[in-house]
């Protein structure tokens, strides 16, 4: 491919895009625009964020990428919150954490081990990780088990909501404090210096460019994502989606392929270290930082969603948790450990799909 | 005990168990029968793959074990299926896990484990069969889940069920080609060149003879365990024991003698890798394998049976899976361990007799 | 700090407890005091215990921490079963799991990761530790789900419970058979020797002197919990507290504030493996011992106890276990894994004061 046609397939699928959204046109016609595009878009952030990386450093990169990527995610549900579709919220979440931790991570793992037979990374890093998702796991699931065997009032789940998610607000910040202060080292990847010598092409972009893109990126992902979205309801209703469907996978899906893109690349370049931050650090954010956030803005808004998941949605996260932590804990991976992934995330997207 | 006393015993008691089922001789007689008989056919099966597994390495050879053990299992569990006997097949599907994961591995642990301090095996092959094991028990979870919680309508559940078994079967299919072809080094035996040296005695038989041995004790047991089983119904009413206790544990620990033997055996050799292999592979298969087949069977009969099981079967498959994962995924075993999963074995026992 | 005021302080407040029970003071009162004088006698068996452990070992050590901590709660248990009180004997029981799990085991990490940047510890008896979790949380849940299923009568129950605690005793009898006789060296401290070098102060006390203390401060321990103990009723009344959450977080506390000191004192020297031992060691007495002999006591006392734990209580313990588990498994610890701990532990302790 020669290196002008994807800057300018970047930017004509952009404006039409673009012009489809505010024109008005042909719901489905804007849904198809906005479905390429997006591809794009998220290409173009994906070679935005490994430049970025490769200045920063696998684990920082791999964080940039979660950031900026749930950073459209959280817009869009800080939106729905003040609306007060808090189904469709919590929906979006679970799609979120289970789009990361199965289909993006069974993607990268998949592509990354097509290529390369065993692909390592730090094994302390993945021990936290699978911890973190416990803990995620945890929170989500005690207020729904005291409310629904009676025990606390609903009033009071509202209190330990926030209590909850406070308590995650802060085990995240002291996650950062952590991994990118106290223990920086301790969780470096195994196999940087390795890496560094064999530089097949150095990147394409200086720092300062790299970092600018980034931001562009980002806002032309979350621009995209957003028309994408706003065509959804009619599109999946013209098409007799169910909204907790939509919400868990299709918003979902969209609304990370940022990272989808940014992870499999960085697999596919036996950068598995950052990949997994990718998908598993997203995952986390989202559980751990975006959902509590979540409920502090509706307490501000003034109608207090609860952090009390369906039974389901529960179901979904759990599993996804519990693979995910039993395939990376070791710190090794290959195609069949994607595979796995996959295979659950279409258990779950079926099983979605017929509620 | 001199080497003619065990081809005659094997014989003879082949014989008076075919007597006994041929001419309808009493039922307790011939239960008793039959069930000596199948400890001889089962340890001649378990000699049989042991000499094979010489020649074909430890995991082929458990490989092979676990699918000629089990393809007695399947060929009885497809009889019943074609009779609608739904309940009866899901029983001892689940008999057959719990007893797999916790019975015959738990002996052979413990039973290598008094000979042997420490056992050890290739940790990447125990947190793979893990990860499988995890797949297998969320494949039975979700479709109980979502028609528990009304999520989805009982005949939506069938269709569900398809979907799965279909998933589990790729799944399984991608397995032996991931750990037979493409990763086959990878999952090696840790200590198979340590052990080639000493070879305190050499193989009784040559390589042809061995796979003939093999396939003539594969029917043998096949034959036996359906005379055992078909005077199980008459026997178990005379002494007042249930269908779900008789399905889950009488005929899993009856269909599964050949699997006992052998693997016992191996870990006494401290060929623990062989003897995880057997007991491990042998319920994955089930489990990922010989339940979704039984799907598609029951599919192709006009009558699909679902692959939902009832909470009581999840949890002791869920409880089993989790105990024999949290043993096994370090690649050490000693006595102890085996203890814990009889321990467990016992108390599932216990109170699927007590229903 | 003088050497005489510590002495010297343990005696007077244990005696203005002491005098405070005997006299009848008013009840907040005898609270403040018996918990201030719990701190003291906490303080001198953690002294006595780590000058034990410095003659026996740090995992024997830890072992008999264990048990003198668990003797007293083990009496005051006995004296509930006797008078019927199963709900609160249940309740303290759950309490003491997760407050050895989560509480102590959660500030000895956290305390001693501010230290030391990696603590390491035997690994192999870290798998095994977590291998007893799952045991006895499976053997705790078992019989709710057989019973909440309505799969067996309440009736069978109380067998049931007697034949599970009775696999549970054996299990335990057996543990310390393996980790003190046929595997001792096997699940030795990884760091003894590197430890045994640069003795910055020897222990104070000579052998037999150590051992004296120890048995001393353990009946301290256990006379003050008790005083404590028994004016909680009223004064948790007073402050409108549950019954449920006394039980399973204020007795608990003041229960296991001997392993408290004695886990986090340890840790904060580095000796981690020790440390552990009495957190996690505790709980498994607690889950594998304490609660089966108390179901064996309830049975000659003439009104069986059932085994049957509520399904908010089993939940904690098996949060606590799943986490616990997931952080200990990989025989490392650092003080973000203590603040997951303490982040779960407080997430089930408001929800517990809101039942």
């Amino acid at each position: 491919m020669k290196k002008w046609i994807s800057p300018a397939l970047l930017i004509i699928t952009f404006l039409l895009s673009a012009l489809g959204h505010f024109l008005g046109w042909n719901f489905t016609l804007q849904f198809i625009l906005s479905a390429i595009s997006v591809i794009f878009v998220a290409g173009f952030l994906g070679k935005a964020t490994e430049s970025v990386a490769h200045y920063a450093g696998q684990r920082l990169g791999g964080f940039l990428n979660a950031t900026f990527g749930n950073a459209a995610e959280l817009i869009i549900a800080i939106l729905l919150v003040q609306q007060g579709l808090f189904d469709m919220v919590k929906a979006s979440i679970t799609g979120s954490i289970i789009g990361n931790l199965l289909l993006v991570l069974g993607l990268s793992l998949f592509a990354g081990g097509l290529k390369f037979k065993v692909q390592k990374y730090n094994v302390s890093l993945a021990g936290l990780n699978g911890s973190l998702m416990v803990l995620g796991i945890i929170a989500l699931f005690i207020p729904a088990v005291f409310l629904n065997t009676h025990s606390i009032t609903e009033s009071d789940t509202k209190f330990l909501s926030l209590v909850v998610a406070g308590i995650l607000i802060f085990a995240y910040l002291a996650w950062l404090l952590f991994s990118m202060v106290t223990h920086k080292n301790y969780l470096a990847d195994v196999s940087h210096k390795d890496e560094e010598l064999p530089h097949e092409h150095g990147p394409q972009w200086s720092k300062g460019r790299s970092i600018l893109y980034l931001v562009i990126a980002t806002v032309m992902v979350a621009l995209v994502s957003e028309w994408l979205v706003g065509v959804l309801e009619p599109v999946s209703e013209e098409y007799g989606l169910s909204e907790l469907f939509v919400g868990a996978f299709v918003v979902a899906i969209v609304g990370n392929a940022a990272e989808h893109s940014a992870a499999i690349m960085l697999a596919m370049k036996n950068k598995i270290g950052a990949a997994v931050e990718i998908a598993v650090g997203s995952s986390l954010q989202i559980a751990l930082f975006v959902a509590p956030v979540l409920v502090f803005v509706s307490y501000f808004s003034g109608n207090t969603m609860d952090i009390v998941f369906t039974t389901i949605e529960l179901v979904a996260i759990g599993v996804a948790v519990f693979i995910a932590k039993s395939i990376t804990q070791d710190g090794e991976t290959n195609w069949y450990e994607g595979l796995m992934l996959l295979a659950v995330y279409v258990i779950l997207g079926v099983s979605f799909y017929l509620v």
